[in-house]
């Protein structure tokens, strides 16, 4: 198939052009690269990834036009719940900058051609914590002795995870009154390393880490796994070599026209303990000396609460999981070692606070 | 109280402010003028009320600031789902230009002083047509055996109703993580020409129009009253005197801090045809020859559906409701009687398709 990345440069999107390239797709990428200015104008270290064959995007209009991809797999957003809450304008910078990519994709292919199946990455963080299971982006609600089916209720609990909630209902939008064809496909958090040979980025600060390559990141260094608040937030994830597979199911497998198909893709459900937990034993087992300390948590979220979420369609659709082990942090563990001189501490700790 | 409004130069801004002054309280109206802009630019007639007393926004934040409001009234969006719908510059300028003053609105108050009530003008067009009673805001669900309290999903049919559940989400978000204190009024479609003694204005052409008004206008130059399809789309109405009580009546009884209160705000439950009999029937009466014309639906909407919505939260606070009656729409055409030499019958039909 004849694949466009938007934000090919960060994470995902450069494991995900590796990976389908691997499969003998024909991939396109393309970044506008604002991650890496965001970081570099931070001075936040990360782990880079020597990065070639993607393309500045500067007309998506002209990429879609010239590419004629098949499929548009949406990764081109500012990813961060912290940094979303730093500030008012960072806020309204990520509001602003993630919607409008998703509104501009829309337009451009209602107005070149519907038939483009447009995979977007959301997140599970769109649900929030609500007090009953989480489906797959739909829910039938019966009320007052009628039925309908509805798009889940959002709870999000930062001005990022709200930034994503408004694309979810654009995209349903576009399903709905333009006959569109759309995935959303609402992913845990994220870890590992992946198979590129030219490695994807790493981030393990407090801003852009998510938290398992963050708590690996620590024990590698001998920080405490700092734990947020009482640690019994619990969440879906997965290995970023789930995330390439899962999003080559959604585009092989793709959505009907005027359909927005919702997926929840992650393949584990745990807590932030039980995280913790995984972490320590694996670096005891291999001769580091972790430790883990339980901070104020910066953010705005329950810490013990109901947590059944919904995750059959991805494994329906063939998906083999690799289940979060011992073995896959021992990975992630020994590709940091040689690098440990060169982690940052100071990044580590959380400065920005929800309220 | 004292009570800021923004968009105080529109339709529902200028009596708003015209009827709170006249109950004592201390009114600041502010307005960018950009749908007049939008108006003289497309070349549109609307009956012009006299503008006197409202100010230019340059910097809301200056304002609040200077004006130390104990509740602000957002009235400022751009407001019409056909002109959302014209073109892709049209609706990304709809989106962020609504979603931008609103964020811009919840970053002040949030700032300056979360205690300020924040009322907001919602549509009863983000609920859609759903199979099920609409509710207030607000669904308890039961789902698997568990409950919880749910925003209830919306189903917007234009890029413009869009906007206004994206303004939803974020002001929920803002109570939610931030606590401040939200009134979202989900107003059904208003008709009349109100109090006010320099009139507010009055539009009755396909893109700014609401339909009763567009009707009563076509009544009295002899034009069809052009319902879109089959007539059977059921909506809130209210008349613009219970706008301004209403509005008055969330004033007075501010929303807790922390606290998403949505209430619907509208009197009457009609369908189209039924609006368009009732103003065959008060113009006949006067001595006018009115006549009905099915044309082409342009919208993308159920013309035949379930719909009953709640509406009691203002009720119970006290609202004494103005009924449709062909009362008020006498009033109308007695209004607009001695205009008709100035009725532009040209800008009546629709002329933007939503497909």
């Amino acid at each position: 198939m004849r694949v466009l990345i938007i934000g090919a440069a960060g994470y995902l999107g450069w494991e995900t052009k590796d990976y389908l390239e691997k499969q003998g797709h024909k991939v396109f990428g393309i970044d506008n690269f604002s991650k890496q200015r965001i970081l570099e104008g931070s001075g936040i270290h990360w782990f880079r990834g020597k990065r070639v064959h993607v393309d500045w995007v500067s007309s998506l209009s002209k990429q879609v036009e010239v590419f004629e991809p098949d499929c548009v797999i949406h990764y081109g957003e500012q990813c961060s719940a912290p940094f979303s809450m730093i500030s008012e304008v960072n806020g309204i910078g990520t509001i602003n900058g993630n919607l409008n990519s998703t509104l501009d994709l829309i337009y451009q292919v209602k107005a070149q051609n519907p038939d483009i199946h447009i995979i977007k990455l959301g997140t599970m963080g769109e649900y929030g914590t609500p007090n009953i299971d989480i489906e797959e982006g739909w829910i039938d609600i019966s009320h007052n002795g009628r039925t309908d089916r509805m798009l889940y209720p959002k709870k999000p609990h930062s001005i990022y995870h709200l930034s994503k909630v408004f694309d979810s209902d654009a995209l349903a939008f576009a399903c709905r009154v333009w006959g569109l064809r759309v995935t959303d496909l609402n992913q845990g958090f994220v870890y590992g390393i992946g198979d590129a040979e030219v490695k994807t980025n790493f981030y393990y600060d407090a801003i852009f880490g998510t938290v398992l390559n963050r708590f690996v990141a620590q024990s590698v260094v001998g920080h405490p796994l700092t734990v947020y608040g009482k640690g019994g937030q619990t969440r879906g994830c997965l290995n970023i070599r789930d995330t390439v597979r899962c999003v080559e199911l959604a585009m092989l497998n793709p959505a009907n026209r005027g359909e927005f198909r919702v997926m929840n893709q992650f393949v584990d459900q745990v807590s932030v303990n039980q995280v913790a937990d995984l972490v320590f034993s694996t670096a005891k087992q291999m001769g580091l000396n972790p430790k883990i300390a339980h901070i104020d948590n910066p953010r705005d979220e329950a810490e013990d609460h109901y947590y059944n979420a919904k995750n059959t369609k991805l494994l329906d659709l063939g998906l083999k999981p690799h289940y979060l082990t011992e073995d896959s942090i021992a990975e992630m563990i020994e590709y940091l070692l040689p690098k440990k001189g060169e982690i940052v501490t100071s990044q580590i700790l959380p400065t920005v606070r929800w309220k």
